[in-house]
């Protein structure tokens, strides 16, 4: 079940559209295919362990349990502090792996460089701020989604608050 | 005077003026009688200790103590490291209620969720990142206001630096 | 070692160019003598161990060693929680002044204040949110720079989320 949840945080951009400023609609796969800065785009991420079939980018978080240091892309530096039962406190840096299959030894795409916190007494609840870092030699770039995550609804939107450089393809 | 000191932090809101871009200027009160999208207000916030006859947004932060798990709003995760006297290093995180009125069991209009911590070793300072959250019938949306708050003056300004939907009324 | 990929947390700032909007290029040092609002400015700072004849602001960070409270700017507030050799899930909360010389005593023109912490498991890496404050008779204003900061690459671009005030001179 806490994994199950824990999960659920990384759905919130599968569900999440993200939309620059621009006219072309494209996947993320498609955007690749770009020869032009993308000024519009739809991005379509998740984690792996909902999508087995997806085709588009996969958020690959494992996070640390002190036995899977060679796989772990995630940890928690502070424990939840007993404030209610849905993990209030609970605080993870996180540098997962983005990439274009379900396989996390993938070359990445992208990673995703953070932090997230729970904050709810009565109810799962998430406070995010993640930076989407893309450097691969086709695409630089960054843009960071900060803000409250109320993980558990089916829909959110998220706002972008910054961001850098180009997300291109050449 | 710990209880004091922590309850300054609250009041910035209080002493703060959110101004959007547009042309109606109005209290958050009188913005829930507007039938349009906001696009300028005067935001009224603060917290319960402080102004007991206020008309305007209330926001209730009762700190976590051990013992009072069924009210507390907020609570630390990492405490003072005994860098000075001023809780440097004090990290907290939370989840308040905003009311219409004095009593925070009346149903929210908004939520102040997210985290500050103190990091003044000679006097106090706190740095924050708060999203304001509005998810009742009629409002839905939130910003995030974030940076150094030096709290101990009696005003401040504060960045807005992100946020999403229309605080808006039916 | 550690010390030194510590103060390369702070290079950043040297070698960045923040540029805002505007026509006037001028060095920090230089935007002291201008009496209009700065619209385009680039901002030089560097921390003190690396530059010992610089002419342009410097940050000094002391970290907090448990005997040093006097000078210190800045203390993990969480410790590496041993993943990987990198100082992963360190948390480090900072006040550094910025002077004009080398001498950290001197009258600050300027603070960085917020956090980063360490996310890298195979390298070093950071995640920045700090806050430029000016707080002189001269300069008010701060801005905030948050995000990923890759602070073992030579040069990287960092995003400014926020801000408020004028960064001018009278």
């Amino acid at each position: 079940m806490v994994n199950q949840i824990y999960k659920q945080v990384f759905s919130l951009i599968l569900l999440s559209i993200l939309v620059c400023q621009s006219n072309t609609v494209s996947s993320f796969r498609k955007s690749l295919d770009l020869a032009k800065p993308c000024k519009r785009f739809i991005l379509h991420l998740h984690d792996q362990s909902r999508h087995k079939t997806s085709k588009h980018g996969t958020v690959h978080d494992i996070a640390y349990d002190s036995d899977n240091a060679a796989n772990a892309t995630s940890a928690a530096i502070v424990n939840p502090i007993g404030l209610g039962e849905f993990s209030f406190g609970k605080f993870v840096i996180m540098d997962d792996p983005v990439t274009l299959d379900q396989n996390y030894l993938s070359k990445p795409v992208a990673r995703v460089q953070g932090f997230f916190f729970y904050h709810g007494k009565a109810k799962y609840d998430a406070w995010i701020a993640w930076t989407v870092v893309f450097k691969s030699t086709q695409h630089k770039g960054a843009f960071t989604i900060m803000g409250e995550n109320p993980f558990m609804e089916p829909t959110r939107d998220l706002p972008i608050v910054g961001g850098i450089g180009l997300v291109t393809s050449s």
